[in-house]
């Protein structure tokens, strides 16, 4: 197990929701920004955490979508809660479970003593690139973010056993193309608009998950001899209204896993981490408990993490 | 020491060149793109391995700037040399020192033995949001890509010590500040044209970069227990025409580190590794050697790593 405990953690949303049907969704309005509402994420965590900056020693972005294109977003989080320190700022990116890779790294830098506490902050803002056109991810996106701290710790907790995979055959199924270097903004107008905005094959991604993930589950627990009931609580990505589909087709009964998408919709980046926070807040999950975090993101990519909390 | 040995590696160049005075600077044509330059690096670094690509463990995209906001661009990558197979991909991110964090980040994972082979690679084409007006980066900037495989090894080679700092003074020193959330690429027009541009404030960095850099090589170094002597060869980022006045600064003599900027430019994230790549087909550098990679970025983060290779 690599130890490590989590000594704070903080959400933040947009003040405005829009709701489709009963379902809540998050938007930020044109005062709010993204960064904004990382730092107030930042703020919370820290506060909860009762330490001070300087006791942080690595701040990581762990999001699908920065703030700009250069400089990395990490180093921007720390101009806001940081400033005048020389921590260490840096991005991990694997879209929607960017949360559990950076949990995963930096969980092999706390213990090897490298970092001893490390501020993880997701954050996205769907909003700004929905394409109003395309019902399904229009109506299922979600403004948000979540910070967890992490510490070394000494007690019996920590992260038990992680995995990542990535199949290339779901590489287009969740896109923006326009914006980097495949398509430069300058390229930006009526005509490729669309090229600009959020693109999702909800089909494609469901019906390539259902193939591939069971079985890397499966695999997984068999490996670290885990089971199911060993497992307190499932901590999901929101991907889609189609998790109690998937949830059944992994063997994982209602009871053990947190369905927050009529709540929150799917937060991207945060969407995993804001749900760990509410199962928290909720007292869903407690001092003690196993969690599995398990997400699904563009690429396709896998990731699972079993954590003692 | 992080045992790990680079067996393999692999550069990328546009076709085309322009000279300012005698200082050569890489720029792709339209037929050319960010993604096709980093698949020929990797294909170039897997073919020198001589392994198959089954035998990568994970895929590391390190660059400043990606090909598109959504997904991440190693699964593009994974599209591109590793379609079918399952191999995890992620994005590592400190803009122009993206390698050095990536190889630090990663040799933990190696050494762990959750990876025993990494591939990484880092690719920037600054060409496309260049601002002619400023002269200063427009002259100084250029398009390459570089891959390099890592692997777990039982020789006496591999990471001997690392470390990174931020200082957010530098935030707004080097930004590209439109094509994400901040500025969405829907707000691009002749007024805000410049927003979506690169835009560096030389002096400011360096002016910076000497205040903080010189004192963190020195703890660095004697935390280490190392000093200059014991460096066979410095691998810097190729910052600026001001490599020579840094270097002294640090205390590096002239004949101890490489020196590309006429001849190459500042390549963003692949000027570190295609420096790495040159000094070992040019023989500067060879098996045994002790290696210290190192680099500032916009942020403003600096990177050191001492290597045994």
């Amino acid at each position: 197990m690599k130890k490590l405990e989590i000594i704070g953690y903080g959400t933040a949303f947009p003040k405005n929701t829009v709701k489709f049907g009963n379902d809540i969704r998050y938007k930020i309005e044109k005062s709010e920004t993204q960064l904004e509402l990382a730092v107030e994420a930042c703020k919370k965590a820290i506060k909860k955490s009762e330490i001070s900056i300087e006791e942080i020693d690595c701040i990581v972005w762990a999001s699908a979508v920065g703030v700009q294109p250069i400089p990395c977003t990490a180093a921007l989080i720390h101009e806001r809660i940081a400033f005048g320190t020389d921590i260490p700022a840096l991005d991990i990116n694997t879209t929607c479970t960017s949360f559990i890779t950076a949990l995963d790294m930096m969980s092999y830098l706390i213990e090897a003593g490298r970092y001893k506490t490390v501020l993880i902050v997701s954050c996205d803002v769907a909003s700004i690139a929905l394409n109003p056109e395309q019902k399904e991810s229009y109506e299922l996106f979600s403004d948000g973010g979540a910070a967890v701290i992490l510490r070394q710790s000494e007690k019996d907790k920590g992260i038990i056993s992680a995995i990542q995979k990535t199949w290339s055959e779901g590489a287009h199924s969740t896109e923006i193309r326009g914006g980097l270097s495949n398509l430069h903004p300058k390229n930006y107008s009526g005509k490729t608009e669309k090229e600009f905005m959020f693109d999702m094959n909800g089909k494609t991604v469901l019906s390539l998950s259902i193939k591939k993930i069971p079985d890397m589950v499966k695999e997984f627990l068999h490996k670290g001899n885990i089971t199911i009931d060993d497992i307190d609580m499932v901590i999901p990505h929101q991907a889609s209204m189609a998790m109690p589909f998937v949830m059944e087709k992994l063997g994982i009964p209602q009871k053990k896993y947190i369905n927050l998408v009529r709540e929150h919709g799917n937060m991207v980046s945060a969407s995993v981490p804001v749900t760990l926070c509410t199962a928290f807040d909720r007292g869903i999950i407690k001092s003690g408990d196993i969690i599995l975090l398990i997400g699904t993101a563009a690429g396709l990519t896998t990731n699972l993490v079993i954590m003692k909390i």
